[in-house]
């Protein structure tokens, strides 16, 4: 299961209902922050979302917009004893502006905030443990930018209840058989594994492209998630300025998702200048119907 | 006149509803931010505060509580287009925490952002204009910490509408009562300045005290200030911590406004743990009757 906690889909300009870009990516009960604007740790509170149980945090670049909470949130988890370790992955250089921040305002901080440096040219495993990934993705922004994608692992082998029955099998043959092994019964009959067992699941995927222009190699690199959120800062009428100034369109959002053959487009890091989305989202969803526009305090559920 | 409007008044730990320290303090028509806790921009939009029109900000000590704030709205100043410098009040080193803000996150940025150092130790003017003045008061918290007492000056005095009729005054000797010197008539007779002019209201003073404990000092420093806001982080049961932390507890602040003689208490900055603050508005009600909590988005006129 992945849910994804929008805390933030605004642009750099904030508005007085809108949060800079922020989001909670909960990967199987594993908590990871993706970028982290101004009043993330509020947005985490409202939304009931435990900063104490983050595992890392991912930084899309090194624009305010998308870091200037996460300062705040390295302080607070001072203050509430945090002691496990905080991996921060991002760009350079990151390290820097990190080393700063604990120089002037948490000198005796209680948990290591380690800075991981994120190669935004390159697309590879940059996070993995037993059940998860996590993939780097090279954007095209003004400054060096990562999207960021969450993989789930194949899930165990599952072992088909009428078939245990019918064959009698015992514990070990059932735990052989969710290693996917081949079992050979006492009357020397050998049962193919492919007979014992089915994926519960497909392994599910999200991916998070923000800032960026549109781009094929993007669209490759998430080929086939679930669920793609992509940033759609302009309308349509403004696709000059968003090709100048490193972002998309929601036009270019749904091009995306649709080269990608995503599940679902959830859009956001609107610009402050549309008080009403709907142009947006139709725009998006003339090319990609399954579109939504990403709301704050939302999840959304794979 | 003078509206001070609470943007924030929390304390460290965060909540849900309420924010860091931050004021937007209007003096006749010239605005001014006190402290800049996280979120301190998006606050003010939604108090229709405009933060094109800040002439200064003022930042009482460095803990991040009251500063995380300052350096979103500096970079969005520079969105808006801001060409007006930007004065900042704020004691050592924030020189350097603001040379590497601009080095890593505003290079371009349109306007000039301005330190003055304040120096934590004295009592003195650090603002000044021809109707206003802006004095440090030197508070007692762990690190170098400054309040901040904002004073209208003698307003221009106004000549008696029925002494101008009686006399039959001229527009140059109108002008010359207004300057304060007394009036020689036609006839010879001099008619001394008092009998002519009065003051259209006594100067206006606020003063802003967090962080700090309990001084008498402060108190001597904002004696006879129409409102006073105070910290008051503790309920008195936690007295020994409020003052091992270099904090106030409600009475503290009571206190203080008592000794000062201030008109009005508004007390803030209240700890996390106090879901219900009428147990904290009790006790500095039963020393100081007319103090009042301090809420967010609420403005104070003086």
């Amino acid at each position: 299961m992945i849910r994804v906690t929008i805390l933030g889909r605004a642009s750099a300009k904030p508005t007085a209902g809108s949060h800079p870009s922020a989001q909670a990516v909960n990967v199987n009960e594993q908590y990871f922050l993706v970028d982290a604007g101004e009043g993330v740790q509020q947005q985490m509170l409202r939304c009931g979302i435990n900063a104490l149980k983050l595992r890392a945090v991912f930084i899309s670049h090194l624009h305010g917009d998308h870091l200037f909470g996460l300062f705040p949130l390295i302080s607070t988890l001072g203050l509430y004893g945090r002691r496990t370790p905080l991996q921060v992955f991002a760009p350079h250089p990151f390290g820097e502006i990190l080393e700063y921040h604990l120089r002037y305002f948490d000198q005796n901080l209680p948990y290591e905030v380690q800075w991981v440096p994120v190669d935004t040219t390159k697309h590879r495993i940059i996070f993995e443990n037993r059940t998860t990934e996590v993939w780097s993705i090279p954007l095209r922004h003004r400054v060096p930018a990562s999207g960021y994608l969450f993989r789930e692992k194949e899930p165990p082998l599952n072992v088909d209840k009428g078939v245990i029955d019918r064959y009698g099998l015992s514990v070990a043959q059932i735990v052989a058989a969710k290693r996917g092994e081949d079992i050979t019964l006492d009357d020397g009959r050998t049962i193919p594994n492919g007979e014992l067992t089915y994926l519960p699941h497909g392994p599910r995927a999200y991916a998070y492209c923000s800032d960026t222009n549109r781009s094929a190699m993007v669209a490759r690199r998430v080929a086939g998630v679930d669920l793609l959120y992509h940033e759609a800062t302009y309308a349509d009428s403004e696709r000059k300025q968003a090709k100048e100034r490193g972002h998309a369109t929601a036009a270019d959002a749904a091009r995306t998702a649709l080269a990608a053959g995503a599940g679902r487009l959830l859009i956001g890091h609107f610009s402050s200048r549309y008080r009403d989305l709907t142009p947006l989202l139709d725009e998006a969803r003339a090319i990609f119907p399954n579109t939504d526009i990403a709301v704050e305090g939302e999840t959304y559920e794979i």
